[in-house]
């Protein structure tokens, strides 16, 4: 038996972590997918990471409970409404109100955990520094700190052996990634980006920032956009 | 109404948070204590917490839920022997296997999240570097990493408000830690060390790591030990 390289993969059921999952196989890795519920307004996304997941034939998918409403202050999961229709630079102005508390934090620091129990050394997760500035822990900066960390956190750090968390989407463009993805095979139709999706068919509404981001990018990658809006 | 300083404080329910509580509130902050449920074997530290919490008059204690036990990997989650008996030289050989993968850092990262929506910039953590070498984040490095981490990782840090991480213990014996705290008040009763404690009634085993630890501790601070044990 042939002793494969194994990569956790952080899956939002979004655009950005399929292609990770798609990109992580690529590599020769077999991939164990980490998603969260983490008191979300709604459950399409989880949906979409479970049918992405089959789909991709992942070794694993955890599905790991969290309840960052314990400390309220976002929008994802909060009672604020989110904003609609805003323009690149309305994005880009300051941090968006969507923004979770520690999220990437919470997230990676689960992937560490998991990754010292399988004996992996990589993680991948599907930041992007380019399209949308506004999340701190989508920096470049920030993703090296927390690796470093990890490094000295974990007992394979402590022995020598060095975790590495890849993000191989982070210097791209929407339209590039949405490139790649669709040359490894990705089924776009499946994933979901909206921060305010029906709740009942999993329509994306067409106007919050996650939505403009995505048509854009389809449109500027000249690929046909499989998303059903509301 | 004047406006005091906020700390969140790692209350596990043991010896060292509780001392850490003690010392926040020593220097004039309002205490935040944060516990876990995390797929302990036992409940009987979330009580000690409780108590604890409501005994030393913290302004909020919030018990997050948490499954470490999705990933397995422990003696304090999953079902493996407790080492009993251990002298100190056997327990600083090697990463004791009571080690829960990431744990340190899933607590500081929520313990970070809690902060970005309190507006605080102060966390306790009550590890100690000296008595117990084998966790690997209970290491200075590690906190120095882990705050650099935290300080990139959200709003406040890239608005430029410094998150400190303190760990008041972390050069300290555990007799200076029991001395300190009975000077503070701390009412050791109410805290629980041990690993393998008596389920119904609360009593600690007395010969796990941590109780040989505890109670080396008493008696080399002097102080009588309230411990009850089996």
């Amino acid at each position: 038996m042939s002793k494969q390289k194994k990569a956790i993969v952080l899956l939002s059921g979004g655009l950005d972590s399929a292609t990770c999952v798609a990109i992580a196989k690529s590599k020769g890795y077999d991939v164990y997918a980490l998603s969260f519920r983490y008191g979300q307004r709604h459950s399409v996304e989880l949906e979409a990471a479970q049918k992405i997941a089959d789909k991709m034939k992942v070794k694993r998918h955890v599905i790991a409970d969290i309840d960052l409403r314990t400390f309220g202050g976002s929008a994802l999961t909060d009672d604020i409404d989110v904003p609609k229709g805003r323009d690149a630079d309305e994005m880009a102005e300051d941090i968006p109100i969507t923004y979770v508390p520690a999220r990437n934090t919470i997230f990676l620091s689960y992937a560490l955990a998991w990754a010292e129990v399988l004996e992996c050394n990589d993680i991948f997760i599907g930041v992007n520094a380019l399209d949308y500035s506004g999340y701190p822990d989508c920096r470049p900066e920030y993703i090296a700190a927390f690796e470093h960390m990890a490094n000295l956190a974990t007992k394979a750090g402590v022995e020598g052996s060095k975790l590495t968390i890849h993000t191989p989407l982070i210097d791209l463009s929407k339209a590039e990634i949405i490139k790649n993805g669709t040359q490894l095979g990705v089924d776009y139709g499946q994933t979901i980006s909206c921060y305010d999706p029906d709740p009942n068919g999993a329509a994306a509404c067409g106007e919050c920032d996650s939505c403009l981001l995505r048509k854009k990018g389809f449109a500027e990658a000249g690929t046909p956009d499989p998303t059903r809006y509301q």
